[in-house]
């Protein structure tokens, strides 16, 4: 896609999908920029200015077609097509997000998981069994693997994302409380908990202020 | 605090509170806003204005005071006190989070988790033993509860927030992948994952784009 579309625009591209799939999932054709703008909380003119931004077309008097908006953000966002990833750390949470049923419903699978932990090496999560580290660089000469899930601990995570990275990964999904330095063509997303939490207990004391 | 502050700062403040931690633990007594911003990824400009906006305070030649900045940030966001937590829907997720340990370094604690499945309920995670929903309400009575950790399916989301909020509570910490309508004094931050996985699927194919 050689299109430019601002950063706020991007983030608010996942929200827009997911409205649309529901929608589908309806078997609703059509959808004003104003139904859909009450839906969302967004005004009618910002949904006509994102839309726009993306790439997205309505028609006159009908609104924007569902099926074909849905597509056309699932093609932007690379959803259309599998991808696969392992996971950096079994713990509660890597555990987790390996069974986590919300990402088998789109295109996403988890081909591996890793650990350096014997307590864990050799359980299963999910329908994959937990491996060693050490067999990490074999298994990825062997299957391909789009993005790395890393639940691991704050000081693991830099050094695994090198070595993730020196094995050809280029996409991270980083759940460790730090923000990872990897070469420009790496993209990360963060997921950062305390920091959600702590977001959380702000809005809290400041019920007003946003 | 009636001090106002710009939302985009607000959203950094707790990446500010990690940094401060860690330089403190560290036994960091001043940090210069140029050191900062390599670290943060941030120019030292940007971190001026965002510091000046969250009314922290500098020493010229010597940079912001660690602990002191590091107390300031913790009032503002409300967590040197601590915050009581219930986990509402104990499947992967909310097992998860009730024993993820970062919150309890922080001043989180989980206070009780509740389900309407009889294949959890009276199971333990962590410290607590999952109950029925149906006590959620004398729970609640009896309980002070600051936060509910929604992590039930999307259909279950909603309704759950409304009676959570008819008991009392104003945090809602939502997992589920919807977004909730309540009323203004509620308080809400959303962890979309699938939002947040897609998001990184568009970053992958657009690395330049960001």
């Amino acid at each position: 896609m050689s299109v430019y579309i601002p950063d706020p625009v991007i983030r608010r591209l996942p929200a827009y999908h997911r409205y649309f799939k529901e929608l589908d999932a309806q078997k609703q054709i059509y959808v004003s920029s104003s139904d859909l703008a009450v839906k969302m909380g967004l005004t009618a003119s910002q949904i006509r200015q994102d839309v726009s931004a993306f790439g997205g077309t309505g028609l006159q008097g009908c609104g924007y077609p569902v099926k074909e908006m849905r597509l056309h953000i699932e093609k932007l966002l690379g959803i259309h097509r599998p991808q696969r990833m392992i996971i950096m750390g079994a713990g509660n949470l890597g555990c987790a997000l390996a069974r986590y049923s919300v990402f088998s419903q789109e295109r996403f699978s988890i081909a591996g998981a890793f650990d350096t932990s014997l307590d864990v090496i050799g359980h299963f999560v999910g329908n994959v069994e937990v491996q060693s580290v050490e067999h990490l660089e074999d298994f990825l000469k062997e299957h391909p693997v789009d993005i790395a899930v890393l639940t691991l601990p704050a000081e693991a995570a830099q050094p695994a994302a090198e070595r993730l990275y020196a094995y050809g990964i280029r996409g991270f999904w980083n759940f460790a409380p730090v923000d990872l330095l990897l070469p420009k063509d790496a993209a990360v997303v963060n997921v950062h908990l305390d920091e959600s939490l702590e977001l959380l207990s702000y809005r809290m004391q400041n019920p007003s202020n946003w």
